[in-house]
């Protein structure tokens, strides 16, 4: 049995999705397919390797990834297979694998050579899906087209912790629950493991703990009246490792989240203050 | 082959709906997975318990429901697993299964002892899957923690009919269309049959039939210019016997549904008068 | 191993689709079971059909497709199952029918005779499932209910080449990106290839050119800060050889997409006139 994910910004209302799930099972009639996400903002690379990244371990070693996001070919992109960490990837080579994987995770880059690749509007229909059945069917990636030694690279943002005393991160992505996620990992934060204390701030607010869980903001032993209330910004590393602002309980359009209450967007900074 | 259904809050941007598929296929590749809902209001247990109620009875008897709503275990709320009319359920229990079933009807409830219950912030990831593929696989549920007896009570509303010629009801959700589902079962109306009829009060419209289905309002012997138009809010009994009010194809955000027309919103009363 | 897809108007939150699902696997334990969509706007006809018309072709043959929209059986409409282009269509004979296939590609109707089919209210639930298990079990189709001549009519616009020098369509849908499909097809196009030159009337634009993709609007050759850049109504045969404007990575609420931008709805005109 092969595993095959798709993550595009097709949206779910359109037939493009039910497309290549069609075709696939024309292809390979024994396949699973899962959806990652078919939301993707549409043509954003990072949030695309934003998801890919935290979705793609969890499963099984071999699992084929499509990556139907900005897809097109073209003098500046070319359709590539990926293998690393024991998973292939397809899709354009747009700077989203820069942005999965440092170059030595990488152990083979194919740029594939497909009679429809040049020409199609719907790469991922007539293109990924029949690379992938290739190689589910067991064809060698070198049979797919030409090894190339680099995949293109996206400058993005990384986290600064030049300062002896200061950490400074970015917001990566805002989930469904208006949580704040960051690119502060907790093993960077546990390099600053010598200072006694430290102060998170976020918009305009200040964070001095970072909490186990949601739950954990919560002190059980008081009467039920004096509990923590939903309405404060609280920290985590979440189950990514990364530093997450998080309402308790707090829902979007009704009350609040961590991303509205605080005025956050993709991109805003983080600092982390420690003291001696 | 067995069936795991996911029901949770995540939305379906997100990458967390992938993980858990993707872990559930590492650990027993042969499953089908189906979703239930990834889009319950956030937190919502009242919400959850209505769409699962309406959704498991149709799943293969051994099916088991995975519920990733208000997850975290915390001084409150255990980890459990339930079986309940030969399924099973896994989640937290916050209420949900005392709205889900009768106490009679739960055969087992086991307390889950998980090395990573007390402090994950993803449990249907890091615990539910777990305990899911351990069920799948044949642990009996007696291993995988302590029986206790009882599930937490989650108090709510129920209809009254407690006057001889009154029934009072509540609405318990709004479905995709803007139909407004109740808690008047048509078993608990046909205890009044003896009554020669009846007024349904539903905000400040007044219901005096109740339809077999949407398309019975329509008289087809009348020419097409003289046919019910869609307009009107009707009544009828739905699928899962339930009291709903519904405008005949109204939809929402063009033209308006039943849940806009009449301005109501889950937990708003109805009323019911029989006369003699 | 059987395929069945789902259609409907049902949205993804509510417990239908998981209904129906289960249901399926309660009957046929090996389907696999593919979603086309279930954010149809509710009670849309031709919507549907152009939804299912793109998607059904990738999937395998002897592939089953339920469709829920619309569906209940009155006086107008029948419950039936088609077979065509060896695919099979079960739903209700609302006019979806005659939109998906000319009169000589039905190969077999059948007006279904199931007990519950008169009095549903969920005739997906009720009725499609089990006509659906039939036909897998390998029942053959006249055992299902009585054949039938001919699918109930769904007059539509189509474009209109009557002129020897102008072709008139309409936009039959708005895709996820915003951009506007026509119902001129490449083939009804090129039967004007004697032309020198034409040009696209649509809203208050007017294009000259078709590209291949959308990539092939931009000039590469050119240095980055002088490429086309993302604002400008393109035209482009799509996968499914129907014209289609689209914006270069127009991203809707981001800036605009065509849709937004030419202020278009489906049902609009489209023209192209050609010179000599």
């Amino acid at each position: 049995m092969s595993v095959i994910t798709l993550t595009s910004d097709f949206g779910i209302k359109d037939y493009s999705v039910a497309a290549v799930k069609g075709r696939l099972l024309q292809d390979l009639p024994a396949v699973t397919i899962v959806d990652i996400s078919h939301n993707i903002t549409p043509f954003n690379i990072p949030e695309t390797a934003y998801i890919v990244k935290a979705a793609y371990p969890n499963f099984p070693k071999k699992t084929l990834h499509i990556i139907g996001v900005d897809g097109e070919k073209n003098n500046l992109h070319k359709h590539v297979v990926i293998q690393a960490k024991n998973h292939y990837f397809i899709g354009a080579d747009n700077g989203i694998f820069s942005l999965l994987f440092p170059k030595e995770a990488i152990e083979e880059i194919i740029d594939i050579h497909h009679p429809k690749s040049q020409h199609s509007s719907f790469p991922t229909l007539d293109v990924f899906v029949d690379v992938a059945a290739e190689i589910v069917n067991g064809t060698p990636l070198a049979n797919l087209g030409e090894p190339i030694n680099q995949v293109k690279e996206w400058v993005q943002n990384t986290p600064n912790s030049a300062h002896h005393n200061e950490l400074l991160g970015h917001i990566v992505y805002i989930d469904h629950l208006g949580n704040v996620i960051t690119d502060i990992s907790k093993s960077l934060f546990e390099k600053f493991n010598d200072k006694p204390s430290f102060e998170i701030s976020i918009s305009n607010t200040k964070i001095t703990k970072i909490h186990e869980n949601y739950s954990a903001l919560v002190d059980y032993s008081l009467p039920s009246a004096q509990r923590q209330k939903p309405e404060k910004a609280i920290a985590i590393f979440n189950s990514l490792g990364l530093l997450e602002s998080a309402l308790y309980k707090g829902i979007p359009n009704h009350g609040g989240s961590a991303a509205s209450l605080l005025g956050l967007s993709v991109g805003d900074s983080i600092t982390i203050s420690f003291n001696n």
